[in-house]
C-alpha cells in the first residue's frame, strides 16, 4: 500500500508534512540566533502581513500567544490598515518572498515609517529588507509554503517568548515536539489500525467537510484544515467558528426538501479542546445532537496533549496528514496547485 | 404570486427586510440625539462585541469607517482579548440585550475598567448599563435581529461621523437611503422582470452558494449573504475572501473524479466593487475564467451606486431580499430558526 501511495506523491508532500516537529525546533533556533532588538511594549499594535501558508502562522501565533498586551492582527491583502504608523510593528511574512500582496504591504510600511521585521526564505522581500537594513528571519528554502509552516511558527514563538509571553517557552516547545514525534510514528503509516488521519480521510472521501472550532482558541487550526483540504486534497472545504455558527450557520443544517440534494454530502467535523470556554463545549455537544437528529453526518475530534500548545499542534498535524491521505484516495497529486499557478501566470501578464 | 408568497411569510420578514433604508435614518437620529461624551482619540483601540445579526453591524461599520486612526476589532465570543483595559472602548451590541456571549464580555469590560457603550433594544444589557450609568443607544424592539440591522448600523455611522470619519456624513447617508428606496420599488416585487434578487434566488435554488468578496472592502457584505442564506433560506452557504482564496480555496475548484458528486451543486457568487484594489478585480476575473473552464457555475454581481456607502448597501440589500425569496422557493418560513431556539433552550437548561 505504501509503495502505491508514494507513486501518487512524487514531490514527497507526506514526508515534508511529517517534518512539522523538526521544523518547529529549527524555526525556534533561527529566531533565538537572530535576537533582534524588538521591545513590543513600545508599540501600539502588531500587524502580521501574509497570505495562505505564510499567513496561517500569524493566526496560530495569535492563538498561542493570547496573553500579549497589545492587539496582534493578521492582515491578508494589498493594503495596510489606516492606523498603521511608527507605533506599529509590521511582520511581513512571505515564504517565497515574492507574494505580491505582502510586498505591497511591506512598501506601505516603509512609507509609513512602521517598524518592520521579515520572515522569508528569499525573493524580493529578502532583497528589499537587506537594502533597508530590516531584520530578516531567514527560513530554509525549497518547500511548498504549506509544508514549511513549522519553520515560521517556530520563529514567531521564539520572538514573542523573549517578549515575556508566558504561554510558550523552550520546555513546552520541546515537550510538544516529542509528543508530535510519537504521533508521527503511528500516523505516518496508513496501514496502522491506529492511524487516525487515514481513518478520517476515509470518512471525508466524496463529501464536503465543514470544519468547526472555537474562534478564540482554535480558529487557525480549523482554517488550516480547510486550506489543506483545498490545496493537498483538491477538495472543497469550509471553516466556520463557534459560538458564531450557533447564531446563523446552524440553521443551514435544518433539513428540508429544498436542500435534500446535497444534505447527505455534507460532513460536520468538530475540533474540540478542553481549553474551550465551557459554554462553547456545551454548544458543540448540543449542535451535534441537533444535526444528528436530522440525519446529518458528524465527526468530533478531541485534542490530546498535556498543554494548550501540544493540543493545538495535535489537531494541526492530524489535519495536515489527513489532507495528504485524502489526496491519495482521490488519486490526485497533493503537490499539484495548477489553478494557483495559472492565476499567478495570468496576473504576471498584466503588471 | 404575491399572495401565495405572503402565505409563506407569516411574520412579514420581507417587509421588515425592506425597512433597511428607513432603519438607517432612524438609527442615525438615535445616535445623534444621544450625543454621548466619546473622544476616540483618547483610546488605543475599539473592541466591538456581539454575535450574529448584532455583530455584522460592527463588521459593516469597520469597512465603511476604514479611515479611523485606531484599530476597530469585532469580537465574537465570551471573552475580551487580553489587551483590553482602560484605554479600550468597548461597544457591547446585543439587539435582544440577552446574548450570553455579549453579556460575558460586558461584565469583563466592567471588571477591566474599559470605556463601554451599549447598543440594544432592552434585556439584561440595558438593565446592567443603566445600573452602571453607561451610555445606551436604545433601538426599537420587536424585530428578529437580522431584520433590525439598519438601526444599529445607522447608530454606529452617526457615532463615528461625529468623531471625524470622512467617509460618511448625513448627505451621503441620505443619498444612499434614496438610492435604496428606488431599488426597493423594483426589488420588492418578484413579478417585476427587473427584480434582480428574485432572479438570483432562482439560480441559487437547490445549490450550495459560495460567496466571494474582498476582505478589505466587502467582507461584511459577503458574510451577511452567507448568514442570511442560513437563517432566512435554511440553506447552507459559505463566505470566503479575496485575495486569500487565490492561495488555497481556488484549488478546491479543480475538477476531478473524486469531487464530481458535488461539483455541479456548487455556485460561485462574486460580489465586485469598483472600490476593490485593481489587482483583486483582476483576480476575480481570472478566477471566474478558471472555474468556468472546468464547467463550474459562476454569477458575478457588480455593485451599483454613486458612493462606496451606497454600493455596499446595494449589495447588502440585494442579498437580504434574495435570501427571503429563496425561502419562498424552498417553501420554508423565513422567520423560522428552530435550531437556534433549540440550542438556546438546551443552554438555558444548564446555567
Amino acid at each position: 500500500m505504501n509503495l502505491k501511495m508514494n507513486g501518487r506523491d512524487p514531490s514527497g508532500i507526506l514526508n515534508k508534512t511529517r517534518e512539522l516537529p523538526d521544523q518547529l525546533l529549527k524555526g525556534w533556533s533561527i529566531g533565538k540566533a537572530m535576537n533582534p532588538d524588538i521591545d513590543i511594549e513600545t508599540y501600539r499594535q502588531i500587524v502580521f502581513c501574509g497570505m495562505g501558508g505564510s499567513a496561517i502562522i500569524g493566526d496560530l501565533a495569535r492563538l498561542i500567544l493570547s496573553d500579549l498586551s497589545l492587539p496582534f492582527l493578521v492582515n491578508r491583502g494589498y493594503d495596510l490598515p489606516s492606523f498603521a504608523g511608527p507605533e506599529t510593528l509590521i511582520v511581513a511574512s512571505s515564504y517565497s518572498g515574492n507574494t505580491e500582496e505582502t510586498l505591497s504591504c511591506f512598501e506601505q510600511a516603509v512609507q509609513k515609517k512602521c517598524a518592520v521585521i521579515c520572515i522569508t526564505s528569499g525573493g524580493t522581500l529578502q532583497k528589499r529588507a537587506a537594502e533597508l537594513d530590516y531584520p530578516v528571519f531567514q527560513l530554509p528554502a525549497g518547500y511548498p509554503p504549506r509544508t514549511a509552516s513549522g519553520f515560521g511558527l517556530g520563529v514567531l514563538l521564539s520572538i514573542f517568548e523573549s517578549q515575556g509571553s508566558e504561554t510558550v517557552n523552550e520546555v513546552s516547545l520541546n515537550e510538544s515536539v516529542r509528543f508530535l514525534k510519537g504521533l508521527d510514528s503511528v500516523w505516518s503509516n496508513p496501514e496502522n489500525p491506529e492511524c487516525l488521519p487515514y481513518q478520517i480521510a476515509s470518512k471525508v472521501q466524496g463529501r464536503i467537510p465543514l470544519i468547526y472550532a472555537t474562534e478564540d482558541k482554535c480558529q487557525a487550526v480549523g482554517y488550516r484544515w480547510k486550506t489543506q483540504l483545498n490545496e493537498n486534497s483538491k477538495s472543497q472545504a469550509f471553516y466556520v467558528s463557534f459560538p458564531e455558527m450557533n447564531h446563523n450557520e446552524i440553521v443551514g443544517w435544518m433539513r428540508h426538501e429544498g436542500i435534500e440534494s446535497y444534505y447527505c454530502q455534507l460532513l460536520m467535523i468538530i475540533l474540540k479542546l478542553p481549553d474551550d470556554h465551557f459554554r462553547n463545549q456545551m454548544r458543540m455537544d448540543l449542535t451535534q445532537k441537533l444535526v444528528k437528529a436530522d440525519g446529518g453526518l458528524v465527526i468530533e475530534l478531541k485534542a490530546e496533549g498535556a498543554t494548550f500548545l501540544a493540543r493545538l499542534l495535535y489537531l494541526l498535524f492530524l489535519g495536515d496528514l489527513m489532507s495528504v491521505y485524502l489526496s491519495y484516495m482521490y488519486k490526485v497529486d497533493p503537490a499539484d496547485i495548477q489553478h494557483i499557478d495559472n492565476l499567478k501566470a495570468g496576473l504576471a501578464a498584466v503588471k
